[in-house]
Formats: C-alpha cells, sequence, structure tokens
C-alpha cells in the first residue's frame, strides 16, 4: 500500500519530465524502498552507489561546516544524479538527462521529497 | 608563479560574491594546489573530503551512466560544496554560504575553472 503510493510519486515525477530518465526511494542504508527505473539500471546498483554517496556527503558537509545533509548532486557529461533527503531515514534519488534544466528537476525532487516524507 | 596566479584567481572568486566562504584548487588525489580558506578550515581536511567526493562521483557517475564527471555539489542545512573539474587533474572546490543564488555560484565556478585548468 505504502509502496504503490511511492510509485505513484515516483511515476508523476518521472512523468512530470522528459529529462527524468528514473527515480527511487532508497533508505539511508542503501536498501530500495521503492522504484521507477529503466531496465538498464539495476536497482541494487543504484541503492549501493546512492548510499555511499550519502554518507560521505553527510560526512563532508560536517567536516566542512556545512550543517546536516540535505542534497548531493553529481554532474556527468551524460546527466545528473540528484539526492534529496525525504525525511531522515530515506533519500529520494533521480536521474535526469545531460540537458535537463536543473531548477526545475530540483523544484520537482524537492516537492516529491516532502510527499514521500509524509508516507513514509 | 603558477600558484600565484592561482590564488589570484580564487581570491577573485570569493571576493566575486559575499556568499563564497573559501576556494581550493585539488588535485584529483586530493593534495592542496592552492586555497584561499578562512583559519576555520584546515587545507588538509578540504583537500581529503573533497578527494573522496570526487572518487564517489567519478565511480557514481560511471555505474549510473552519467558519463564523465564534470561537477559534484553538497548541500547542507549551513551551505554548499560545489566541486568543478578544472581540467583533467585538479578541481576547483568552494564553499558557499546557505544562502547564496546556486546559479551564479555554478557559473563564477565554472568561468574559474576554465582559468584554472589553463594555467595547470
Amino acid at each position: 500500500m505504502r509502496e504503490e503510493m511511492l510509485v505513484s510519486i515516483l511515476n508523476d515525477l518521472n512523468g512530470s519530465s522528459a529529462d527524468i530518465e528514473a527515480s527511487a526511494v532508497i533508505s539511508t542504508d542503501g536498501l530500495i524502498i521503492a522504484s521507477v527505473l529503466p531496465a538498464t539500471l539495476d536497482e541494487d546498483r543504484v541503492g549501493a552507489m546512492n548510499a555511499a554517496m550519502l554518507t560521505l556527503g553527510d560526512r563532508s558537509a560536517q567536516e566542512l561546516n556545512r550543517g546536516e545533509l540535505e542534497q548531493v548532486m553529481v554532474k556527468g557529461s551524460d546527466g545528473y544524479i540528484l539526492m534529496t533527503h525525504a525525511g531522515r531515514d530515506a533519500v529520494l534519488s533521480v536521474l535526469a538527462k545531460a540537458n535537463a534544466k536543473l531548477g526545475l528537476i530540483f523544484l520537482d525532487a524537492r516537492r516529491a521529497a516532502e510527499q514521500i516524507a509524509k508516507i513514509l
């Protein structure tokens, strides 16, 4: 039931922009809670990479006096990975194309993360 | 001589916005090449955290089909860390305040990174 609600939020998010290729809700220890991924992406790999980035992002934010971790963005030549905290125990990860309008992706991700935090 | 030129670029960058608190040029293995940091930040710590984020960012971008790593951003409740590749062997890291206008910081950082890449 909760998983269906989460998948519905992810479907809405992926549908909100043609530039969003995949999204997932991941526990802070790297386990997938819900996901809408293309067949080319492996759930476990997405979970593991996101969890590692979060752990290190958290540590970096603390060590460099940036406070509590809220978001991590990785930009590659072929697109973006955007991780946004959805409450304390989970993270929304969004994969977007290289030509994505970043402001819009940030906005949509933050709104979806707030909805997800309420459900979890 | 090159270090002076780099420090001059960093000084210009830090002076371009009151929201930029610190900046540094770091080799991809985490050694500081040049930096303009406040006394509250330790050079070695900045280098180490940036190198770790870059290594993992690089790996994440590859594993999640995002191509070659270009930037990593960490947003905390008290501010941003923005890492931008400056050529192959170095990275420009910028620390900005929480209320920074992100678009402007991205733009200034990318321009500075291009200048740095030419010098290195």
